[in-house]
């Protein structure tokens, strides 16, 4: 057993024996007011159980890979961009994100965004988008208006 | 992609595009008053991600099998057996079912009991007790006065 078989939530999307994680362990990368937390992380589940929060006005990092996220949000507001999609998201709203699409999750300037979400156990890194993969979202305007990049 | 990237959740624990099913398939086994929504069943993902809810009063299959279960409970009140642990659970705690545990999930009787469950996309079939086991649960008066086996 590598879990106990019940972690009781405190307040405020904390759980006894979690910690709350830095988003991303590499240096540079651009993103904005995200901590992590690894719910389940168990190899027999073949997957990760993660919940992330986003401050108000912060953003993930604009990236993409072969893995996909299957995402369930579970308080606060924000928008995101998955591949050439940009949609509001509320609590419950369910986000897939599929391979290879570039995807970033933005809190609303008032709001934190926090959300669950799955992914494989093995799994590729995240590419950051180059100067030609940021010219070429940029040519849609609405991608553009979205994306943070800094 | 096997997902639309965003589907809404409507009200009361429903969303666009998914079907509410009954929790098992097979016929007699015991429960009461419990539905079941997969969320998200991509093979890439290697697992499946499901929202399970019981009505007031109502409980799963109490079962084991080789895999496991990762649980978020995402609203209303209940009790769990885990193993030879009974814990009560609210919005938010987390549930690790390990492999071969006995569980049973009920909600309480005033209110219902909805509940995420990540599990492994191919998996084995669950066991039921048999009169053995049933037997040997008992011995504990807690796990006895516990468990509903109809």
């Amino acid at each position: 057993m590598s879990e106990p078989p019940v972690r009781k939530h405190d307040s405020d999307f904390h759980w006894e024996g979690v910690a709350v994680r830095a988003y991303k362990q590499d240096v540079g990368v651009p993103y904005r007011d995200v901590t992590r937390q690894v719910l389940f992380d168990d190899p027999a589940l073949r997957c990760q159980l993660r919940y992330f929060e986003i401050a108000p006005g912060g953003y993930t990092t604009l990236e993409r890979h072969q893995h996909v996220h299957a995402v369930v949000i579970q308080h606060g507001r924000g928008r995101v961009l998955i591949g050439s999609t940009i949609a509001e998201v509320a609590p419950f709203d369910l986000v897939y994100v599929p391979a290879h699409a570039w995807h970033q999750f933005r809190a609303n300037g008032d709001a934190p965004l926090g959300f669950l979400c799955v992914v494989n156990h093995d799994r590729d890194r995240p590419e950051l988008p180059d100067a030609d993969a940021v010219a070429q979202l940029r040519t849609n305007a609405a991608i553009a208006a979205f994306v943070r990049l800094e």
